[in-house]
């Protein structure tokens, strides 16, 4: 009989950890459970950085970027030892089950933790959207308006002065970000790991838009394909588009979420004590065509997150 | 064989009305048609407001709330005479087609004119959410985190004055604005046009959400149920919660679009583009599951939008 | 020799109070000095919520909104026994000095706890811009925003369908807010219980406004001289304007303080611990002319803040 | 007598360009004046890219950044055959006196025309803050804002690892926007041009704050010192504090307008058709200690912007 819950954030943090740590807090308070935060993700596991959660210790954090627990690389957990002694915490702490917010890499700690008989839950809190069988991770929608907003003022500077703005957005090897931002931003073109590009192509379209008095443009490029300077380089070698790069940077991984990236965190904290409440670990929440679903963990670990690729083509097609 | 089409902006206006202005007139563009805006919805249309839009006359607006082609109520257009000196106006100008943005009122104007000939698609424009066949509007995300904003920061005042607040929003007889900014901003509670409330009940929460050292709080009050002064002095009754009430208004349907919203604008305008090329008319488009849908005017007539009641118990769970 | 000093905050929030917070107990900090908050305001004083403040308990509140020390009115203060109740506590708790944050009453209370003997040093937080002796106060800038933020939502909307709003802003009886706000609103008038206003001309203005194709404005009316709803009856009787009244409530309360509300609390809090070690007391502190300035509490009490009224003929004059 | 005046944008665009463009043109339409946009700054002028402008042609163009009289860089300005062509165009269109909003450089175009008899008037419009005898230029609130926004979020993922930031902020020479985003954004230490630093000793401030509990950190760098990423490398020499880089670039230069910036720049727009309807040219517009002045031209080629250096002590003092 579960009556203790641990939480903890790992990996980069991201927009929208906070209002998970609140959802799982307040839905397993609600449900009669104790809740503890764990410090630093999985070496304060192991540390022992633990502390109990109640209600008012979740006052308000929904709305603050971050995360209150903090988080840390740890590669370290992959040891078996290393797991043993996140394992004696656990029980000193008496601490049945546990919900994991991270990343992909955080999954594989999670998984060792049930394995060891402490069901965890996984919820996918990254700003890259590239974790399977899921729609959308936590994190995502705020990261993408941070992006857009980023470009909304480039686009005046490059209206200003008829400049054409390369924009190097985050995403690793997933291209979302960057799709999402480009559509939303009125990009003239987007250039994504997952779909090839013709550098001769993208300055031809550039040069026909002038031609019909669109003299500004964005281009939105994802992290994972070069740096813009790169890329402005080779641009700049097939036309006088008066280029300027910019990266965003880690802007990008902070502010206040989104209140859709509130909602999916809340929806899919409630979600994963539901999951512990039956019994269930080793699992990893998402969402799909707007309903809350769990996949095994080791499904994930040998599959790919379906990039929003028909973002790609509407890109194009509103380029004209 | 279609080669010009028209596109309005009909009844209340939503931030993303202008991102589906513009892909509408890009993707037709792209496909080789003319584009001609249609000033003040179906009474410009009557008037011959009407101007062609080439590629450079939709630059940059995709970032702009409100509605570059003007909007206005027009009851006339139901009487059959009136039709007709649109549909003079129509011929006049060439134009084979139409996309109609707004809401729900909007689309009985689109289907007389399919009905006289002319194919006419609705795309959903509307911060209310209350749209059958469709998950979501354009403008709806906007005004949620409009909203949001609003409630974090009165969020501030509540928290350092413990006091709480009744926060009315939008949505007419819809309470998915109210869900979904109840969900991420924290509130102690939502009330809502589908959902019965019982009063004691809410004044039994906040009395037990103070005793667990919650002392402030905010209450999601959505405007099709009452009035935000009313409500307080209902809730009055029974306790001193050091209320506030207060009515966000009509800043709810401004301001600039989320990527959310003009993500949505653009698929649906160039969807609404392609229906018509298919010779498609009286279709009113949706998002269901993430995916681009369309249906019949005339059945959306007999249907009601299905809000999002899971939300409601979220709030529930997580008021704790 | 003083050694420890105390900080509080009191009367309505204002965003840059936090600010103020840490200025104040960084500068002491740096200083070699002790420093304890007092929740609650004069309230918490004589109940004794006191709690010492180290460097690290102020990390980051800079940029949030209200006031991480709360607030209360508290008129029994003005009783001499209740003084000495909160004398006892200072003694309590060896606390040699303090700074008030808060609107004009709070240093009645601030020069009481001076005439005992307790140098009490007050900086200007509100966000009506009414104290007189300084240019700004904290949390003016902040609120200015936020009233411009949703104006030029409003403005959206009033573009989109010819109407003119009334938009009714805080600031008591100071007409700061609302001249502000109106001129960077571009509002085509503003209404301030400082000047008198003929409602016939404002009709006219706007009547030869339409008449040069601006269709759509913005009337900023300051909550001091009447109700939005009350003035628009008013108008309206004047012509159709297509008139929507808004207020916009206690949002302007709110939110995360502007760059320039943070440098002026900032300034301001390190100014007055400054005052405090020369052993001074009693003493407001303002900006004017871009100067640090302090002023006896006692010359305050028969002062008025100067409204910046050079802004009304501003927005008279760019209304064309 | 003069009837018609030209306005320009020129140098790099800043946030207010537009405010100014209405608040000229709109004070001058109010004294009778008419009015003439000239396109892409001196090159528009010598080019004859001219345009009438009525009062509905800078409707609510006071929210948007950039400038949409567009700007561009024209040093064949400064030969006279050129400045003759500018004044053949001024003839042709008939007008007789000007205004320039740009940086610096361009009061050197607007001062030849004044030498040619047109008299112009030049408003201080760059986000750098960089130019004499003004404390403030249109577009410098509004970047530091920016920049705020950024360091923001930039806190949240700082706090959430435990890192320091070096954030690179714009200004060319001038320490200002560095100066104020560093106070406002809690920084712990702020680099500039204007002022000498000891790294070693940055280093041994960082770590003095680690062992008081503040683990992660804001260091603001000016562009005008170094680059973030040297800075970062020479400070990683001295210990362990998890730094990482990130430049903020162009984003800095655009965004809507704040109030501040909207405000300054109508006074100064208004102010400047006061100047010209004096018979006044050849000055330039500022503001110092809140009073609008202005000043030769001539005296600001020989001139330095006076910088806000007692906020780099500030800095200094509430880092502890």
């Amino acid at each position: 009989m579960m009556k203790r819950i641990g939480i903890m954030t790992s990996g980069g943090d991201a927009p929208g950890m906070n209002a998970a740590v609140r959802a799982v807090s307040r839905k397993a308070l609600t449900e009669g459970l104790e809740v503890f935060g764990i410090n630093y993700g999985f070496a304060g596991l192991v540390a022992g950085d633990i502390f109990q959660i109640d209600a008012a210790a979740v006052n308000d954090v929904i709305k603050r970027g971050g995360t209150m627990l903090y988080s840390a690389r740890y590669p370290e957990f992959e040891k078996e030892e290393v797991q043993l002694k996140g394992i004696a915490q656990l029980n000193k702490f008496g601490i049945d089950a546990l919900v994991v917010i991270g990343g992909d890499g955080s999954y594989h700690g999670a998984l060792k933790l049930t394995q060891h008989g402490y069901n965890a839950i996984g919820l996918p809190g990254t700003i890259d959207n590239d974790i399977p069988y899921t729609d959308f991770t936590i994190g995502f929608d705020t990261a993408v308006n941070t992006a857009l907003d980023a470009i909304d003022k480039l686009t005046d500077t490059a209206a200003s002065h008829e400049r054409t703005f390369v924009v190097e957005v985050m995403g690793r090897n997933c291209g979302d970000i960057a799709m999402w931002s480009a559509v939303a931003g009125g990009a003239a073109d987007v250039i994504i790991p997952e779909h090839d590009y013709d550098i001769e192509k993208v300055a031809a379209k550039l040069k026909s838009a002038r031609q019909r008095g669109q003299k500004h443009a964005i281009i939105v490029l994802a992290e994972g394909v070069m740096h813009a300077d790169e890329f402005a380089d080779k641009l700049s070698k097939y036309g006088d588009f008066q280029l300027r790069a910019t990266t965003l940077g880690h802007v990008q991984r902070g502010g206040n979420p989104t209140a859709k990236d509130r909602v999916l965190a809340s929806q899919m904290g409630a979600y994963a004590v539901e999951l512990l409440m039956q019994g269930k670990g080793g699992l990893a929440v998402g969402i799909q065509n707007n309903k809350l679903v769990s996949h095994a963990m080791t499904d994930l670990f040998n599959s790919k997150h379906e990039s929003h690729l028909e973002l790609h083509q509407l890109v194009e097609d509103l380029a004209y």
